[in-house]
């Protein structure tokens, strides 16, 4: 058996006991129960995550994975291939939004080149592990073969235990690749057999016209690999992108170790989706950082059952819903950590005048 | 003229020139134009407040109002009044939701005891300022006196002008007051003259047999003051509480010192939709920090016409949505400050590597 599905079979839920113990010291605090709404599931998902009393977000990881697409030559995007090449040296230039995120919520970044069709020099903060110089284009062809796939599913997990030699805390997953929305509306319906014309939005933002096509397309390229799209794996190797495999490694990783994962856009929850029909179990480590303007994002939310931190449609990528819904997070685990219980209040004031809800 | 009216009528609009600036800075960074969605509106608003080319929420303040209400004896609400008093102490010891997350966002908390039921001892965070221990029961008379109105707009008033001396650079407001969901609703119905049963909620939680005895009291007291409930001032007086009386102080003088100040829940709303049927122009210095779950608070945020920056089904109150909301504005500063246009990133890079949009 292929150990990708071998290893997703293996991932264990979270532990419902963390879950239980979380909830009552929340409800145990000194506010109405229940008033901090979803935030309290989600602080509580991270406590049975993490089963420690006291959570932490001490340690925050931005991993980026940058690819480019064979799909782009079809005039799918409004940029350039070469602007993957650009954005990349502005990631580590520090001067991309992701990096002005970072430095707010005190993340490190890693730059991961899977498959950028341009060479780089070295960087501290640059991971060089290109699977080949962009995909091949998969309107004509598999967009990589069954050797690259793996090759970049094992990248995305190594970037995971490196993260956890490192002792981080938290990791927030995002993409950068001129043409990588139009992969990955290839692979989210294609994982959920719906019309591509559901699922595709306007990217960097593409007009009418521009969308009409980039549907026709995927279309096309469903079409042409229908016989193959039987797995989310040959899913991916048909019709996905490097960057888009090694974050499925990623989402795999991260629920194997335990380490909670933030979920950004669209390209992301197109990994998450892949990694999700492996097995369902990967959602319950998984962060939905915010809810994109792409309109695929909603279909893999709602195959997640889960509400995201953020709506403020936002239609980025570089991980930037992921970093801006860790500060969330964050606010949510000191909150969990700081208040005081209504016990602790009433021995500071009287012990009648705090009482617990009925 | 009542000085009131006066002060509110002396109010400006926010500059049009600072917000198409602030918009040709967003557009010339490096990501795709209106990538940001609702935030970059958001970020734009606080240039055009500030009038900086580069803004800055260094200092931030939450204000918490504290006050007890008359309505309370009708028991429309879960908790006894001592409560109010439990909480405020709470706030001074450090212990509550608020005071985590004024540590998360390094905020200075101010309680200002406008007319708590209880007396309490010096405390560098504890501004005294009580117009009377609690309101009248508005089911059978007036909240206040006139004087007592204008005395709680100017406690308002004048932490706003305590916070400019202090140069804090934006304000979070927020509440404690046992009972006072059930003024910040009959405040609502009858300034946007709706039905009670549709502005009223469950408050800390009460059922709902509760909140059917809660919408009959509202009912009861706005048919009692009919006559005088003709103006947001006279609404403030008859149905209103001396903490919500305060917040429309303070959203006033924030729009004549264009200090940007956010939106906490519904009680905090109520406030501003007074200070709005004053000045429809003071909205354009408020941001909104969240959507609680309390239903009269999307009547007010349709009036604003502006959507929330966080929609976590909160109903806490204590600020705690404002200040969740400041970590989201000041990675938005962070970002219109730090991300390189696309010009700059040329200069590192190639000239034609990073193209604007069309």
């Amino acid at each position: 058996m292929n150990p990708w599905i071998i290893r997703s079979q293996e991932i264990q839920p979270i532990s419902k006991e963390w879950v239980q113990k979380a909830h009552r010291r929340l409800d145990s605090q000194t506010r109405p129960q229940g008033s901090l709404g979803y935030l309290e599931g989600v602080v509580a998902k991270l406590v049975s995550i993490q089963q420690k009393d006291r959570p932490q977000l001490e340690k925050k990881r931005i991993l980026v994975f940058a690819g480019d697409h064979g799909i782009e030559r079809e005039g799918v995007s409004l940029y350039p291939r070469e602007v993957t090449k650009a954005m990349v040296m502005n990631f580590l230039n520090g001067g991309a939004t992701i990096n002005a995120l970072a430095r707010q919520i005190k993340a490190d970044v890693k730059v991961i080149d899977v498959g950028v069709d341009a060479d780089f020099i070295e960087h501290d903060s640059l991971i060089q592990a290109k699977v080949a110089r962009g995909t091949r284009n998969f309107k004509q062809e598999p967009a990589m073969t069954g050797e690259e796939l793996n090759k970049a599913l094992e990248i995305g997990w190594r970037m995971v235990e490196e993260a956890q030699r490192d002792q981080v805390d938290i990791l927030a997953i995002g993409e950068m690749g001129i043409g990588n929305t139009t992969a990955a509306s290839a692979v989210i319906a294609a994982c959920l057999k719906v019309q591509p014309a559901l699922v595709a939005g306007r990217g960097t933002g593409i007009n009418q016209e521009g969308l009409q096509h980039k549907i026709r397309v995927i279309e096309e390229s469903i079409a042409k690999h229908a016989t193959h799209l039987d797995h989310p794996l040959n899913i991916l190797q048909h019709v996905g992108g490097y960057e888009i495999a090694a974050m499925t490694g990623v989402f795999l990783a991260c629920a194997h170790y335990s380490l909670p994962v933030v979920l950004d856009g669209v390209v992301v929850a197109a990994a998450a989706l892949c990694a999700f029909q492996l097995n369902p179990v990967i959602s319950e480590y998984v962060f939905i950082g915010h809810e994109s303007e792409e309109r695929a994002h909603r279909f893999v939310l709602e195959k997640f059952g889960q509400q995201p931190l953020l709506r403020l449609s936002m239609r980025l990528g570089e991980a930037s819903g992921a970093a801006l819904a860790i500060s969330i997070l964050e606010a949510g685990v000191r909150i969990y950590n700081e208040v005081a219980t209504f016990e602790e209040a009433q021995v500071a004031n009287k012990k009648e005048s705090v009482p617990n809800l009925q």
